[in-house]
């Protein structure tokens, strides 16, 4: 018979995507989400065009997939560890995040994917929901867990006090206004949760 | 003789910048950034396409420099009220960035630009300077005061505070994860200045 079985054809699909995903990846680090062409990626993946228009509808589509699947692979990462000390925790978390968006590589894939996302909604709410919220997600369950020990007021949004961590270190990133180090990192969480009376009672303050 | 004197030519290029300018708002509202071009620019402000690249590289540029200038004309507004209150003064400030940036026209604009930015750091260093510089100094200004008379930690820095106030806000709008709201504001505000111990003691906790 002429036809492949189902899993053959699903492990080669598998194969085209990952090799597509890496393609992409790798040509936007190297010249930059502009000069990126289907074609490239194509040529790069050792597939035919259409093969990527099959499953993508354009090339910020194909870009974008291929990060979000990436950021998958390494979601083992969101896992917050929790020493008992949140601002200790959270300071890790996002000397991370800092030290990620430095990187010129992932800067530069970022940027593509923050300027594509100013006028494709639908992108935009993939990479809130595949990239953004489960880092959220992780940061508010840590926050629960420091209210419930007393480390954060009873008063205190977790939801609201993720996005003061989150937020100054996006803002400083997109526009580049100061350096991404690790004293910014700490200096976002301890002016967060770190501060006397506002965050655990035995972090120094700034 | 058949020159006209200095004062009448700058006067009459004057006049073709905010010709230029307001065609260039008007435009990038009505059909989007990606659909503006530099000729429907100067057919609406009634110049010739060279008089707008003698003055400006690219598209980019004139319609960024038109939301520049227009900013620059309401720059009035960046005196920060000192009502005594630095909880209620800084949700006025944060009221008003939300209600703009969630203004439809607005929104456009400045998504277009924050798209022109990721990959244009010359453009990212003016709006940087012309556009956010002011604005976050005028709210150190008014944190530098409120810590004096003892409304916000010797220990925190006013620097950084602003940078929580701002970045949250920021943030939610670039990647449409909330509300852009009165409430939001407010509560941005309490969590950075007023929750009692780190904000006045005079203000109510959320």
């Amino acid at each position: 018979m002429a036809t492949t079985r189902p899993v053959d054809a699903s492990r080669r699909s598998g194969r085209a995507r990952s090799a597509i995903h890496r393609a992409a990846l790798d040509l936007t680090t190297e010249v930059g989400f502009t000069n990126v062409t289907v074609e490239a990626i194509a040529a790069r993946a050792g597939v035919g065009k259409q093969t990527i228009y099959r499953w993508w509808s354009s090339k910020g589509a194909v870009v974008f997939d291929a990060l979000l699947a990436a950021n998958e692979n390494a979601a083992g990462t969101l896992d917050l560890p929790d020493t008992g000390d949140v601002v200790a925790d959270l300071r890790g978390v996002l000397r991370t995040m800092v030290a990620e968006l430095a990187e010129p590589a992932n800067d530069r894939l970022q940027r593509a994917v923050t300027a594509e996302i100013q006028h494709d909604r639908a992108l935009a709410g993939e990479v809130v929901e595949r990239l953004l919220r489960p880092q959220v997600d992780a940061i508010v369950a840590r926050l629960r867990r420091a209210q419930e020990v007393g480390q954060l007021p009873p008063a205190a949004d977790p939801a609201i006090v993720a996005e003061l961590l989150i937020g100054p270190v996006f803002h400083r990133w997109l526009l580049r206004t100061g350096p991404l180090d690790p004293a910014f990192a700490d200096s976002v969480v301890d002016h967060t949760v770190g501060t006397p009376g506002l965050g655990s009672a035995d972090s120094a303050a700034v």
